[in-house]
């Protein structure tokens, strides 16, 4: 038995995805820059799939940048609304602590070279809130960025109403929704959204591939200088099979969408319900202004790492943090921001599941972490004297 | 009848590369930095592709990062090289006036920065010289940067020698070798290389993705902050099936490389032979130092796109300089670098070839070319003026 219970790290591409790339890696294989009828193809490809996903976030065309995923599309939108911040002797931005590295190591770059970061507490339930926003703009701020859903604890932010505030304040607003395309609504002209980071590995689409949007107005900064491909704002060949299948899983996920979550939900409040009954386990991130498909919890006692491989063996693939932090031997930093002490930070447990997912499997992961989470407390030789000496002994 | 003639722009992918890269979009689709099962059969992958592709290049796997592609890695390989000179106080580089968009883009944002750069002249033939790199290097010199083959006009540079030159000057030297890796050898260590930036769709491997090899020691700078993958100096998750493509392409390539370019040699020399009939028809590049793939020639008086337009409509993909620069209406800067006037720097004609075209093709080529080239300048006003008024009026 295999369960793959790790989509906030990566998801299997849909067949959907697969066969809508296929065409363009051996049949129309032209350079979309090319004049010639090969590479007009290709070209027609670019557009009508650039169309489809303006269409799906809400947007035009011309202000979708393809790049190589979530990571670039955050550090472009950053640098960008930094250097555009720059030049009006704004250098004041307003982020979280809880954001993906790829936001918070650009801005810690950013503050190297003199820009004054102000990053926002996060509740202990994972939300930060448009008030809070709203108290940090100050007349030198060029930009917020907040993530729409965060990839740990999977809480859903007041996307709407922190671009309110910025819209208001006259500050562009920036978010990362790797986590929530294909699986939140996302209408950036309604959810008052200047930029936003997608990447298609997280919706069933392809690795490698992801998306800027960056209304209209916002002059880009390159990331990769070269060519005059996306309108010389990234250099490089377009990655057409990838786009294609992007656009063709972004359309089926926000398609299914409905559907999805509906499942999801289910499966996500069993599987809280189920792990809520080992004692001393704790939920991360917020009960109900959460992904569907993200379930987080703190074992007290558990070490993370240990977890996950006897879960494995199990044949559960979980995950304790993000996978694009695992190969460090920090604490999770969004733990930390929601306020868990560091011994703690460094051993939770991520379920992210998707529509594939059944019943039968939640049952399955509930029975196999009660198993894992008492066999290692049984085998600690501090887990008696913790819980018998304080019952609580690190989350309040 | 389809030939397509515009390899140097991108190339089909081979059914080898296509099939090495299928299984892991659906089957192995974890992400390598989970912890898992799913998560390190993807490892196992990636660590493979690495030492595979290492071993191509002759150098250690630890040397390679995976990026986007060329563009990518042509950027940060310069950017790394400049952090690391201003460091030392060293701000001056050293290039030559007809590398790709990617390599000159990048050192004119260095110039705004305050580096000088160095442009070294290109000769008529195509070529640079190591004694020309040899002169221009200064005490403040941090890095030399001279592209393997050229992507117009494919004249290939005498990289060892330079390499070696560099060496013994102690300045860093890289090489975009995007249109030289699976065409023509390379052994990183031999040919005296510290860095080098190879994109797998110009040698039948997938779009999207790309390496930079760059010689232990010599500290990378992220181009894409983000999580901790490759070595922490490019975040973004691995893109694992254009990975796989991109080393099933290159291993085939390096395989058949002197078959394929002993086929492409007799080819090309029959395709020079026969458009060299043209009147008033002038080889670009150097007629030896050349790949073996790559033809580009003007023709007095003819403009390049209408040769393209008619060429496709006999159902021949060319270019007229790179696809890169296709969007712009400036003219070839590579021409203009090897001494062409201005205005037939507009004009030129480059057909780039693989090992899939036949001996067929390159007749039709070169009967279609002459039927087009004749007879735009049969429809031109100016033509007939022109040839017989100064029978050479551009190119002396």
């Amino acid at each position: 038995m295999q369960i793959y219970a790790d989509n906030a790290a990566t998801t299997k591409m849909s067949r959907t995805a697969i066969d809508a790339m296929l065409p363009y890696l051996d049949g129309i294989y032209g350079n979309p820059s090319s004049l010639h009828s090969v590479g007009q193809k290709a070209n027609e490809a670019l557009c009508d799939a650039r169309e489809r996903i303006a269409k799906l976030l809400g947007c035009e065309a011309r202000e979708i940048t393809f790049t190589s995923g979530g990571s670039e599309a955050d550090n472009q939108a950053i640098i960008s609304a930094a250097r555009l911040g720059e030049r009006q002797e704004k250098k004041h931005i307003i982020s979280t602590a809880f954001e993906h590295h790829a936001v918070l190591h650009t801005l810690n770059r950013l503050k190297k070279e003199g820009f004054e970061i102000t990053l926002l507490d996060v509740h202990e339930n994972g939300m930060v809130t448009p008030e809070q926003v709203d108290e940090a703009i100050r007349p030198d701020t060029c930009l917020v960025t907040v993530m729409y859903a965060n990839n740990e604890i999977g809480s859903v932010q007041p996307i709407k109403e922190i671009g309110e505030v910025c819209k208001k304040q006259g500050v562009i607003f920036h978010t990362d929704a790797v986590q929530a395309a294909g699986h939140l609504h996302i209408n950036v002209r309604e959810q008052n959204i200047d930029m936003l980071s997608i990447s298609a590995h997280k919706f069933h689409g392809p690795k490698g591939i992801g998306v800027l949007y960056s209304r209209k107005g916002i002059p880009l900064v390159n990331i990769i200088d070269g060519g005059a491909q996306e309108r010389g704002k990234r250099g490089g060949t377009e990655n057409i099979p990838a786009i294609m299948g992007m656009a063709a899983a972004l359309e089926e996920a926000c398609r299914n969408m409905d559907k999805n979550n509906e499942k999801l939900t289910l499966m996500k409040d069993r599987l809280i319900e189920g792990l809520s009954e080992i004692p001393h386990a704790v939920l991360n991130g917020d009960r109900k202004s959460r992904l569907c498909s993200n379930v987080n919890f703190c074992f007290e006692g558990i070490e993370g790492e240990s977890l996950l491989l006897l879960l494995d063996d199990k044949g559960i693939c979980a995950s304790s943090g993000s996978a694009c932090t695992s190969g460090s031997l920090d604490p999770s930093h969004v733990l930390l921001a929601i306020g868990r002490p560091h011994e703690i930070a460094h051993g939770s447990l991520r379920l992210s599941l998707s529509e594939e997912n059944t019943d039968e499997e939640i049952e399955y992961i509930i029975k196999s972490v009660k198993e894992v989470v008492s066999y290692l407390r049984s085998i600690s030789p501090i887990w008696g004297d913790l819980i018998n000496g304080r019952k609580e002994f690190v989350i309040k």
